[in-house]
Formats: C-alpha cells, sequence, structure tokens
C-alpha cells in the first residue's frame, strides 16, 4: 500500500474485536520497524513493553485515559478493547529526554499495524505512576506512550474542519466516529 | 513498497545531489502525510514552512547542525546540499506543548520522501533564533525540527551493534555510513 493510502487508513481507533489475536512475532515485526526508525543522535534510547495476554491486557486497561473529547463515553467496554498494548519506555541509563524519538517510533509501528488491517490509538494520558506499579516497570525507564492494538470495530471517517473551526472529533448517530482535519492551506505558513 | 522495505530504505541522509529538483506539489504531498497523521487529542497544532529554492535554501543551511558523531566533517559541500527543507512549527496560538506530535508528523513525511527516491534527515539541533531571524518566522510559531531532503549521493548501511555496544555510526574508507542498531533483543524489555 502506498503512503498515502496507508496513513489516511492509520486513524485512531479505540474500540475493537476483542476475540481477535494478535500474536507476539506481529508485535516484533512492528518493534523491528520502530528498531530502523530514526532517533537523535542514532541513540536508541526506546525500550518496548509488549502484552498481549488477557491477564496483562486487563492490568494495563483500567489506567489508559479515551477520547477525552467524547465527554459521554468512558472507553471500550469488555469485549470490544485491545487485544495488544506496546508501551514505549525511555531508557534513562541511555538519556534522560527523549525529544521527538518515541513519535518517531510510534508511528511506524502504527502504519505498520495498519498494514497488517489492525489499528489502534497512541494514549499518552495513561496515569504512568499505576502503570509502573501493576506492571512492576523498573524506575530505569521512563513510560513514554502506550499504543493500544486491535481489530478494529467502528467506523472512522475524516472530513474537513467547518467553517466554525472546531476539531472534536465526535459519534454521529449511527456511531461513526468523525475527524475533523484543517486543510492544506492552514497548515503550510510558508508555501514555495 | 511494504512498511517494513519503506523504513529500512528511510535511512538518515545527509549528502545529495545539490542540482536535483524537489518541486513543490511534491513537497506539499509529503505535507499531505503530516495533515492525516495523529495528534495528540486532533488538536493539529503543527505548521509547516517549505523551501525548495536557492535563495531561500542557502539562509536555512548555516543554521543546521549536522551529523555530531562524525568529528570530522561539518556537513555537506556546496553541490551536496539538501534540494528543499520543511520545518516543522509549533502554532503556540493552539497549545504550548507539541509532545510526540513532531516525531509522528516527521516520520510520515520521511516516509513518504524515501517512497519517492527522497531522503534526508530530520535536524532537532538547529539554531532556531538565527532560523526564526534569517527567516522572519513570526514569534507565535515555535520551531520544532528541521526536516532536510534531497535525492541521497551516499551510501548507508545498518549494522548491529557489536560488542562494545558503540552505536556511533561512522564512515568508512569507502565513504560508506555505517549505523550500528542494537538488537531486537535489547529493546523489547518485557516479551510475549
Amino acid at each position: 500500500m502506498n503512503m498515502k493510502d496507508l496513513v489516511r487508513k492509520s486513524r485512531s481507533y479505540r474500540r475493537f474485536n476483542q476475540s481477535y489475536d494478535i500474536n507476539g512475532e506481529a508485535l516484533r515485526d512492528l518493534i523491528r520497524l520502530a528498531q530502523y526508525s530514526p532517533t537523535g543522535n542514532n541513540r536508541q534510547p526506546l525500550k518496548f513493553w509488549l502484552s498481549n495476554t488477557p491477564e496483562m491486557n486487563a492490568m494495563i486497561f483500567p489506567h489508559l485515559g479515551w477520547a477525552g473529547a467524547l465527554k459521554d463515553w468512558n472507553g471500550p467496554e469488555e469485549g470490544e478493547r485491545p487485544s495488544a498494548y506496546i508501551i514505549i519506555l525511555g531508557d534513562t541509563s541511555i538519556k534522560k529526554n527523549f525529544g521527538v524519538d518515541p513519535g518517531i517510533s510510534a508511528q511506524s509501528i502504527m502504519l505498520g499495524a495498519a498494514e497488517l488491517g489492525l489499528g489502534g490509538c497512541m494514549i499518552g494520558s495513561a496515569r504512568k505512576d499505576r502503570l509502573r506499579q501493576v506492571l512492576d516497570i523498573p524506575k530505569q525507564y521512563d513510560i513514554l506512550l502506550v499504543l493500544a492494538l486491535g481489530k478494529p470495530a467502528e467506523k472512522v471517517v475524516t472530513e474537513t474542519v467547518g467553517e466554525d473551526g472546531d476539531i472534536r472529533y465526535y459519534r454521529d448517530e449511527e456511531d461513526v466516529h468523525h475527524v475533523p482535519k484543517r486543510p492544506l492551506s492552514e497548515l503550510v505558513v510558508h508555501d514555495v
């Protein structure tokens, strides 16, 4: 799939077919994409915590923030939760500040997931102290980002931001998730 | 091209065929990849400054840091410099802290460039105050990252980090650029 189609396909999904299994080799293939993605000065300070069992997934799920803009929804119900997680950690024994590295690797992983017909969500609003506690993540590692992964079970569409400028995503009466995107003309402040 | 091959192909390049032209529509197509890449809470705070003329490129180039690990090399010579730049800006009228957003968009753009047979380098070590001054970038925008783009004119290979653990890239006697990558086993701290 070309990048244009892959990026369009790689929406943030928050409802999944929870019974769909994502095996370890699929997760490791996604980590291989991060492995060969750039990091500042090639320091490669990111480490990865994988989870794909119902037991560990259930330990992670309660500590994640879901879709802040949907005020009447507290996250996916049992049965529509993610099948796997990749927690991106920063190894403080390598460096202390991870800059743009986690975003770069996260995007490689999510595009790789989209290519496999999977989808998910990058979650920055995790209760990191609770995650560290339940998973017993060593203090050496900063918790930077949680990637939730699964087989999407919702429809997500993009549309151009309206005249009111409102960029908040919403669900319509048919439960389709709409994501307003700013037009290109608004993004390019110096064109050529 | 599948993601595995595309990520492998998307090395950091620092020497180019400077006479190769990257036109505005190609640059805007790369911005379209960022446009549809995720941002925190879909706020879409990133803006983009494009440059592809010899005049503006020459204003940008002196203020970039190149390959800190190559002590005897101060960056590409005239003739092997980038053909274009995309400067990723953070619009402080939307939010003040841009988190993982610039890394996500930068990776979408660089993978899109690799797909076009282009290459480049994400440069965090730019003298941002000087860039702002020469380009007259309004204070509303934080300068987050500079993406240098061109037609690569060097060979870059990856290899597994040796027993000494040294991750510094280097050039060999045939001027090939070697990039040591940590093995997967070192990256995955909790496997499944």
